[in-house]
């Protein structure tokens, strides 16, 4: 006997790319899965970054798993959400109509059906929308850390109702840190540090120099793997961790003064010996050289630390992502959460398992 | 400006030796913490083995925090709830009475404001007590994995409505596992192995037999700590972690055919050179003996293992416990969890952290 649907979370994903699409995938795939703990997922609607599907009547439908799969293909292969024509219970905008349409279903929905914003873009743009979006009652969920990173005034708005925000994906993938963290924080066991290799790149990088390979052609297959940004100053800048860093490079080769181009044939070269160097000390002294991220209860560093070879950061190999937290419960052995920390599958599945976490808001009357 | 209190929780304790003790005390230090997130606990009951201290008006007060301090005080001293005597807004019921009183409160509160049964108890007793109320429409919370470890049909009435029972602490004290393989599955990421060190007392046994130290001195040692239940059989047995498992004493040492004292004497030390020869065995191969659980698609098996020293499990130092998911996102390299597993301040904190989890279920209307 199928279970009731007892709780209906209806959805507009914005942005469509690579962990986006995946979602949508995640979503159709998992509905008999879902079903049977009695949860369906309404996609309302779909935002790319010039346009927006919606369903004809936000309140009572969704666009079909057919619609879903056939957007996947479409963003896979390229095409824009604009390039979808064809019949279906379903209407198409272009900005910036196309925002005015989901603050009308934030409106409609937020504190009736509820609705989640779901945001898998890699821009700052969407944040006024979940902004207003928040003020209509609705929850938000994101993979996207940039509207959490940004100006104070947004992250407080967009964390002021802290049971109807979800952002696991914006640390470590899918890995369960922030909801530790939340659980932590919940039952008074108050937190004193956490220390953190939190860039997959710059993990991957770190553990091939141990090898004796040289930074720029460690770099360079980094790229090649699909495991750094278009241009990898974006992760060896250390931005993607936190604003407060030691970059890997020097400002003369930065992105105002030497093109990505010029970087990657002649730039990363340079560094080779200085980072060859730092290596060999720290190999000298039993260590290994790791890019750490820690937060204490006084500040935030984040940069290159010689840590020992058989410490739980200097064991780290690979793309993998680990975090230790510090706490009175966790004090002599700190809790270790390690595990893949990037790809746009478990990324998704972050977000998936996010959305289902706020199912118990949305419970129908019994 | 205090947060307007948006959740209020309503629990009846039952076992207040040491995890509930501390649970009480979490609560009552807790308070200024949970009112800033909107979130108030109403301690409506308490129950030992032999009675239940109630408050007079389950249906808007509950006991003070001046009694719960008392109280844990006194059971600290070892006294039992029954020697609360005194004034103050709660009344005293010894069993059978004491039982018809929590399904009194359950069948008032289930399905109006709610109400949480914790149960921080050690105990097989406690089951008919919350299967009553689950019928009733009661939340559940577990520190004690007897109920869900007995009769299948009593795991599934308890597990009924996934969505309102919590049992972190029954695994690795709060180790956040349960709430992973949550988020996995929900996420639609099947999980295909996890494999565990997930008895405190054993890990430490096996990371101290490395150090050369005999068995019986490393048992009588872990006992002095605390780290084993009183008959230390009953964690050498494996009982602990499951059904279908490797015992490390023969039956012939059992607890039908000799005494704990006995055991402790003169029958571990019959262990000592068996024991000593696999280690020996096992350190010749570049390998450690760790006692794993491992669940597969088919199978569950629980033993002494031989591991590579270097492994995530073989590196297993003192009593911590030790988690590796294995799934479509955490394939090659697994979801790892890792820190203390064992301590009243953490499962209790465990415990709490399921309780303030379950708050979206008992919003007030806006």
């Amino acid at each position: 006997m199928p279970t009731a649907v007892k709780s209906v979370l209806p959805v507009v994903l914005l942005g469509c790319g690579g962990v986006g699409r995946y979602l949508l995938r995640h979503i159709v795939s998992c509905r008999p899965l879902h079903a049977n703990q009695g949860v369906a997922i309404r996609v309302v609607g779909v935002a790319d970054s010039s346009s927006l599907l919606v369903a004809d009547d936000v309140n009572s439908s969704g666009l079909d798993d057919a619609l879903l799969t056939h957007l996947c293909a479409a963003k896979s292969a390229g095409s824009p959400l604009s390039s979808l024509l064809g019949q279906g219970n379903y209407q198409l905008f272009r900005n910036p109509e196309a925002r005015s349409k989901v603050i009308d279903a934030a409106t409609m929905l937020g504190r009736t059906t509820g609705l989640v914003l779901v945001d898998c873009s890699a821009t700052y743009d969407t944040v006024n929308l979940m902004k207003d979006a928040v003020g209509h009652g609705c929850c938000i969920v994101l993979a996207n850390k940039k509207p959490l990173t940004g100006a104070y005034e947004d992250f407080q708005k967009l964390v002021s109702n802290f049971r109807q925000i979800r952002f696991e994906s914006t640390v470590g993938a899918g890995l369960p840190v922030i909801a530790s963290v939340t659980r932590i924080v919940a039952s008074g066991d108050p937190i004193s540090r956490i220390v953190g290799s939190l860039s997959g790149t710059l993990g991957y990088v770190m553990s091939e120099l141990e090898d004796g390979k040289r930074f720029s052609e460690v770099v360079k297959t980094a790229k090649s793997l699909g495991f750094t940004e278009p241009d990898p100053r974006d992760d060896l800048g250390g931005m993607d961790v936190a604003r407060k860093v030691e970059s890997l490079y020097p400002s003369e080769l930065g992105p105002d003064a030497v093109s990505t181009e010029d970087f990657l044939e002649s730039g990363l070269e340079q560094l080779d010996r200085s980072m060859e160097e730092r290596v060999k000390a720290a190999s000298s002294r039993g260590n290994v050289l790791r890019y750490v991220c820690e937060i204490g209860s006084k500040r935030c560093q984040v940069g290159l630390k010689e840590l020992p070879k058989d410490s739980v950061l200097g064991r780290l190999r690979g793309s993998d992502n680990v975090v230790e937290i510090y706490s009175r419960c966790y004090k002599s052995s700190p809790l270790v959460i390690q595990g893949a920390g990037a790809g746009n599958d478990t990324t998704a599945a972050g977000v998936l398992a996010d959305i289902m976490d706020l199912q118990d808001l949305f419970q129908k009357p019994a």
